[in-house]
């Protein structure tokens, strides 16, 4: 018997043998008459969120159904979502304030049953779409692939179900061109098969710009959004429809002339942020050749208005969307329309910033004349970001496989993140603890807070003569001189120490 | 005998057989007893602009001597500015202006002779340092070079006279670490070679942000400076003068800790440009393939404050800097420090912006299957940018000459260019008389303004059925909607057409 555990509670949850949960759903629903139905399909980062969102609209009652599907990884977020604990860590106090009031006044449901899409006036897609890299130590991007098998499922889940106006408003990233030439067709093909008519039903598309931390609400609630429609109704009730959730007196809506557009905004607004990234870590190496501290040179560039996006040096880039959307788009020309060239640049940028902690490692390599072996590594954060406890795809799961590999014994800590799902590893969340395993070499991998602290600097000085490595910048200059006078102090792409 | 032409004024002059301008110097220098003397060494784009910001410093009073070589590009311009007559074609009245005060108050003069070092308390080193691109008709990169002969020669002339405590002051756009390594070890075996002290000089490196146009001037006075010095005592004499030019209360100074950083800033700042406008030339084909219109798409995507730099489409890039800047810094990381790879993404910008006029003329190729020969071709615009005059350069250079090696005829139009140096072309600057040739293909190849004035759309309106290729999205909609009455209008960039 299969089960499904979730790693927050460590409660285990059988999956249905027998699906089905029609008589669950009605209930829900009947006990809302004249509300308006919207169900969400996928609930997880964004889906479960945006659920909330939806469940506290701004202008609109909604009632809400999640929907997943009944598999190991995700069956319990249904249940625990049901059994009032939200499935997601998260550092926005709003989440956990959304989800008690959609709780308390009975507008959310969670479900693995796809007879949820059957009663929604509006559908939200917001399951994953994943790129396939070829894992290796170094994520090399030969050969990665976009496969649309899961994708396309999902959306014939919805097409055996739906009503037949219902409006479907994609939110998922997808490579350009698939709501025009994948959801579409599908749609209309299912319509045609039940006998609905194909021309009535409304698709949608605009993508989330969820921002994992503290403004995580906000982040859909008040934020700019972009949308566009198949046709002019559907675009129409997109735009209706956002309206009910965003606050679109402060932050306008932006309608484009078609879903290609919308899609492709994504999917361009990513790669400019990889790309402008991966310059970063390019010249990061360049200013420690040249002895120049590129933090100082990069915030003399930003004075300029022209040039105020420019990106500080770091250890490289994680979370669920730097590290594939500049692919999809490249998947996506050479794929989707008339057969371009790859995108060279968005490729590019992901090359560079998947190989990213490799060079971080390289450069202990250096120091320790590779004699790694036994060394006490301790890395300060896993999670991808600061302040955030989320793991996807972090640069820090590089760094901690290329020490494993090299037999240094490494030791986790980071105040987010109890246990890192993709690693298996329980992580410590107790400094002095992690500390007292008296490290050789200490790495600074997330931008938590407290590792900038002044509890955090007595503490580092009262280990052995050790190696810090700052891969973030965010140490200042009176802590370096301070932690000096004990350690070597390294400062990713600062080659004026 | 050899003679130096000017391209304004058509005057000739004949290059001085024995050089010596000592007497007049003296003269010049005499008349103004006290005065700190700057002089600026090469008379170009920059430092002929510089030297007027010098001759009106903002808190002293400085005579300000100009030298150039005298050789047959640039004896003009020395003769020239003595004359009366400044010989830049600038669109920024204030140049005018402040040449005038100079030359009203006696507090400039130009000059070929290298003895004007001699009696400098400043020296602002101003020429030229280019990349050595392969000339082909697609300027591939491969084995591009950076020499710097001519500019270590223009060192060696300062280190032969200047005063043992001048103050050297590099703008020349350099690659990093040239002030360090061959700049400061030039001087310093020259005042060895004099028999004075190689400690006592000061040097510096500040590099121009001169934005050709109507605020010429005030890029210089009124804008953000970055500078640093080989030494502490050289980075407060560059600190000092700068106050004395710059508007540093409102555009405040920022001091870099050594030299190679403030080289470092500018490659990078203008690598930083030229990426991102790749990135936009690469997407312009993707969004024409995918029919989207990539303007709307860009607007879209600048609304998020992370995102505002994101560039336009356009035919590609121009001008002395974005061209070559990057280069300098790839030139650098692998030949100035450590022997570095390349930077991947600094050259793959300037691959991709430079092939970016062929482009244009490919999409042509396919629109009359390659009968191109014998067409006749209006280009709208010869000048890098819109409301300037400066063809350095510029992408349509490459773009006139795939038509004229297709067999076409090509007509040219611009407002700020009477003569086409590069080129050795005269320009046409009566709209209406080139239009008179009854151009089968109208491209706008430069965003001058008046090329979206009602006036021009009428104009083409007259002209017999033709095709419109608009490479800078400056038509508005309801004049694409205009023009499409009677032909074919085209939008680079925008695949909804």
């Amino acid at each position: 018997m299969k089960v499904s555990r979730s790693p927050i509670t460590g409660k285990e949850y059988m999956l249905p043998e027998t699906p089905g949960d029609r008589e669950n759903i009605e209930r829900f629903v009947a006990a809302r008459p004249g509300k308006p139905v919207v169900a969400v399909q996928g609930l997880g980062f964004v889906g479960a969120v945006m659920a909330m969102v939806c469940a506290n609209a701004l202008s609109e009652d909604y009632t809400v159904v999640g929907v997943d599907l009944p598999s190991e990884s995700t069956y319990w977020k249904i249940q625990s979502l049901n059994e009032g604990i939200f499935p997601l860590v998260a550092e926005d106090p709003k989440i956990e304030e959304f989800y008690r009031k959609a709780l308390k006044k009975n507008s959310f449901y969670a479900t693995y049953d796809e007879y949820a899409y059957s009663i929604a006036d509006v559908i939200i897609v917001d399951v994953n779409l994943d790129v396939q890299k070829k894992s290796s130590p170094f994520k090399d991007l030969d050969g990665y692939d976009v496969d649309l098998k899961a994708f396309s499922k999902a959306v014939e889940a919805i097409g055996r179900n739906c009503k037949e106006d219902v409006l479907i408003l994609v939110e998922t990233t997808v490579p350009p061109g698939t709501c025009q030439n994948i959801v579409h067709p599908i749609l209309q093909n299912c319509l045609e098969h039940r006998g609905l008519a194909t021309d009535s039903f409304k698709l949608g598309h605009s993508f989330e710009r969820v921002m994992p931390g503290p403004q995580y609400i906000d982040s859909i609630q008040n934020f700019y959004r972009v949308y566009a429609g198949i046709d002019g109704k559907s675009a129409d009730a997109t735009e209706k429809f956002l309206r009910t959730i965003i606050r679109t007196d402060q932050y306008p809506l932006t309608r484009l002339g078609n879903v290609n557009a919308s899609e492709m905004a994504k999917v361009l607004e990513n790669s400019y942020r990889a790309m402008n990234i991966a310059l970063i870590v390019e010249w990061s190496r360049f200013a420690e050749e040249a002895g120049v501290n590129l933090f100082e040179v990069v915030q003399s560039i930003r004075m300029r208005p022209t040039h105020s996006n420019m990106m500080l040096p770091g250890i490289g880039v994680g979370g669920y969307c730097l590290t594939k959307d500049p692919l999809l788009a490249s998947w996506a020309r050479q794929h989707m329309f008339s057969g371009g060239d790859s995108l060279s640049q968005s490729e590019m940028a992901v090359r560079i910033n998947d190989k990213m902690p490799q060079y971080a490692f390289t450069f202990f390599q250096q120091q320790f004349q590779k004699k790694l072996q036994g060394k006490k590594i301790l890395l300060l954060g896993v999670s991808y970001r600061g302040e955030v406890g989320d793991t996807r795809h972090t640069p820090v799961e590089l760094l901690y496989d290329c020490f494993v590999n090299a037999g240094s014994e490494v030791y986790l800590h980071d105040p987010h993140v109890r246990f890192w799902v993709e690693k298996g590893l329980e992580v410590g969340d107790n400094l002095a603890k992690q500390l007292a395993h008296r490290p050789d070499v200490v790495v600074i991998s997330t931008g938590h807070l407290i590792y900038k602290k002044p509890e955090c600097i007595e503490a580092l000085l009262d280990l052995p003569r050790a190696y810090i490595y700052d891969t973030l910048g965010i140490l200042s200059d009176d802590q370096i001189t301070k932690l000096r006078k004990k350690h070597t102090v390294k400062v990713l792409g600062r080659g004026d120490l």
